[in-house]
């Protein structure tokens, strides 16, 4: 739905509340989509939100608290009572609703936990972490025996009321839960009634084991185009089933982080203007502290070189321009290194190879910057000395940026530091520390300081 | 499978190869998953990847060529006889074979058309752009009548072997192919078999012009958890379907163009090891001298402020420090603002809102800021007024960053131009020459220079 239309909607739905029409803010919620009415939902007013939850069907209260933010859908359950709560959680995925438990004060949660009426399959969830192959599975799904009929399985289908996504492949365990293959509810419709799940399973699935990490389920699910994912334990019981919705959500989570660690912020947990402004900074000051003392050895280069600048104060004008450039290179190598790393398209094995590209790169990119700045600083009128030692620093400060930046992804990345906290902003106060040095260092030469 | 195996595999595909054991290699290749065999493949001399993909049957090829990176398959399929080449285009899905069609030169695109058992699929394809919905869609589909039994329509479903993915959700039509429902194969093995489809399908179907963006299919399907996004002509005409396994190609992609642009590249069109040093060069140079360029503006205002740097020197120890913080903030709030623009949190009607946010976040990290530096001024033994110019830079210049961190990615969106691409490395380069402005006023000012 378009975010007009969403917006006009919203208006309508306010309006009702404020006039104490809940039935027409009802008809109007229910008769959305559930991302749609948790959009709608999660703008009004918390009191309102109160009133309004229990008064929408369990499976539309349901729906919501799925689609909202983890922390926001925390929030509305907190204000439920219990007996309210119990049947929406009941009605929920058992993986979001083991999501919320969790998010919830452990007193309430137990308490909430005592009135469902189907606590397993949500308490068996509870003790996986949220971010591995465990805290992402469902526990709805259709584990049918090797032995079994397809007309049996067709039977046992029909009777089943699973959730949509979940309900395209079905998957075939031994007497003991044990997994040992996958049937597409297609081919077992095209095959014949009489033979065994034994013979029409394709036996050669792809699973997860339970303690793997999200980031593993996504690339294995995205590598092998794999809808619906199986976890399996130690033994390779049969636990749960990853949907392909749930991979969608841990790629554009994943590539998130990744995006704001590259601009140096830690990830956000929530919706960006969901986030308090004390939560924005708070994110953002310790890497901003520790950037401004790293680069304080900047200021110490400087100072080491006081009579170079103090007999030639030309030289500080090409600073922020030298090492702006060295900066913007470092950046280009990073973020292209980065993400093929996260990509799987290169890894530590390549570092020689990814190394020597980019040297070589760095000295095409250099000669370049290194033309362009010597016209720029002749046109400028500066001497014809501090121009060539401005255009030996570009040469150098590039490849040198080139070279560092191909190397610190790769060694952060066998050292499982992610690469994307390295990078960006530390990369560029490296570069212009190593930078400065390098220009001062060739301008005492040239210009014989 | 392990990268591990992977490799030891490939190891004996190519011993295999080299002691012309061609039937070996094969029996290896063709034990591996499609993108496995893909992996190997490519990394095969062309030689031997000419001499071997006729040999493989037809349905391995044809999932090596889907598998492969645009430009690689282009080569392989380019150095295939007409008569190899069209058996395997017929087997491919329809969206890739028109993708490789596409790549390949004009007349031998047609030559192979020409040669197709079945090409009308495909031609129709090729007017859509491959970022399209269109270009996104296989014409691999199943339309049902909405005045069919359940029980006919199971029957046509029995009949019919699509691949794996597009075989869940069926479309219904009506008389004149416009769509109107969909259902699953679940709910129709679950449905009276005497039932109309128009009764048991689900009528509010979530679908795509064929014109549109790639991202807006993304947004769409990831918003609604869509597994099969119909794609429709201008009066709603069904011609094709996108399956998840696209939608998430697509989400990668997206992210990748978004962290290489956010580094200052152009995206690059292959895989980074299969990119020569020419074509890395080339996606960078063009950004690096335009930045260079503005960057020199630093310059000028360095020039401008000349007789304030003669009579302090110590003022240039801070220049890259006050300048890089500066930088660090607005890289902070861009990659944030850019990141909740892309995942559609933000849009330009929350500009005020957003402004709001940083300004405030901006003063509370500024604040934090000019502490420390006045501090570490100190420390340096630098003298009170210049540790107080520093410290009212520092609170300035975050301010200011910020503020424009939030600012810039909002227009760029809102004049359609890509926020990923007015960032990063530029924003540094705007709030370097800001910056230097107000720390050389503000020092000027309090050192009475």
């Amino acid at each position: 739905m378009e975010q007009r239309v969403l917006d006009q909607t919203l208006a309508q739905v306010r309006a009702y509340l404020e006039n104490n029409d809940l039935a027409g803010a009802i008809t109007l919620i229910e008769a959305l989509r559930p991302p749609d009415q948790a959009d709608v939902f999660e703008e009004l007013h918390p009191t309102h939100q109160q009133v309004l939850l229990p008064r929408l069907g369990v499976e539309d209260a349901a729906n919501i608290l799925e689609e909202l933010e983890n922390e926001d859908a925390a929030e509305v359950a907190s204000r439920l009572d219990l007996e309210t709560l119990a049947p929406i959680l009941d009605e929920m995925a058992s993986d979001e609703a083991a999501d919320l438990l969790g998010d919830l004060l452990p007193e309430r949660a137990t308490g909430a936990l005592a009135q469902m009426a189907d606590a397993g399959g949500v308490q068996a969830l509870l003790v996986f972490p949220d971010d591995s192959a465990g805290g992402l599975m469902t526990t709805e799904f259709l584990a049918l025996r090797r032995d079994m009929t397809v007309a049996e399985a067709l039977a046992v289908v029909r009777q089943w009321a699973p959730e949509a996504e979940a309900g395209y492949y079905l998957f075939v365990v031994n007497q003991d839960g044990r997994l040992c293959g996958a049937v597409s509810l297609l081919d077992l419709i095209k095959a014949p009634r009489t033979a065994r799940l034994g013979e029409v399973m394709d036996a050669d699935v792809i699973f997860i084991r339970a303690d793997a990490d999200q980031e593993e389920c996504a690339r294995l699910m995205a590598r092998y185009d794999v809808m619906t994912l199986p976890v399996v334990d130690a033994s390779r019981r049969l636990l749960g089933i990853i949907t392909v919705d749930d991979l969608v959500d841990v790629l554009e989570d994943e590539a998130t982080e990744d995006i704001q660690r590259l601009g140096g912020t830690l990830p956000l947990e929530r919706r960006y203007l969901d986030t308090s402004v004390l939560q924005v900074a708070w994110k953002r000051v310790g890497w901003l502290l520790l950037l401004f003392v790293t680069e304080t050895f900047t200021g110490s280069v400087l100072r080491h070189f006081e009579g170079v600048l103090s007999a030639e104060v030309a030289l500080a004008f090409f600073v922020p321009l030298l090492i702006g450039t060295g900066g913007n290179a470092g950046s280009q190598t990073t973020a292209t290194i980065i993400r093929a790393l996260a990509v799987g398209h290169v890894d530590w094995r390549d570092v020689l190879q990814v190394f020597w590209h980019e040297s070589r790169a760095g000295l095409l990119l250099g000669l370049a910057m290194a033309a362009l700045g010597f016209i720029r600083a002749l046109t400028w009128g500066t001497t014809l000395p501090l121009a060539l030692a401005v255009s030996a620093t570009l040469l150098a400060i590039v490849l040198w940026a080139n070279m560092m930046g191909s190397l610190l992804p790769l060694v952060a990345n066998r050292l499982q530091i992610d690469p994307a906290i390295v990078s960006g902003p530390f990369m560029s106060t490296l570069v212009d520390a190593t930078g400065l040095f390098i220009y001062l260092t060739m301008a005492k030469m040239i210009l014989r300081l």
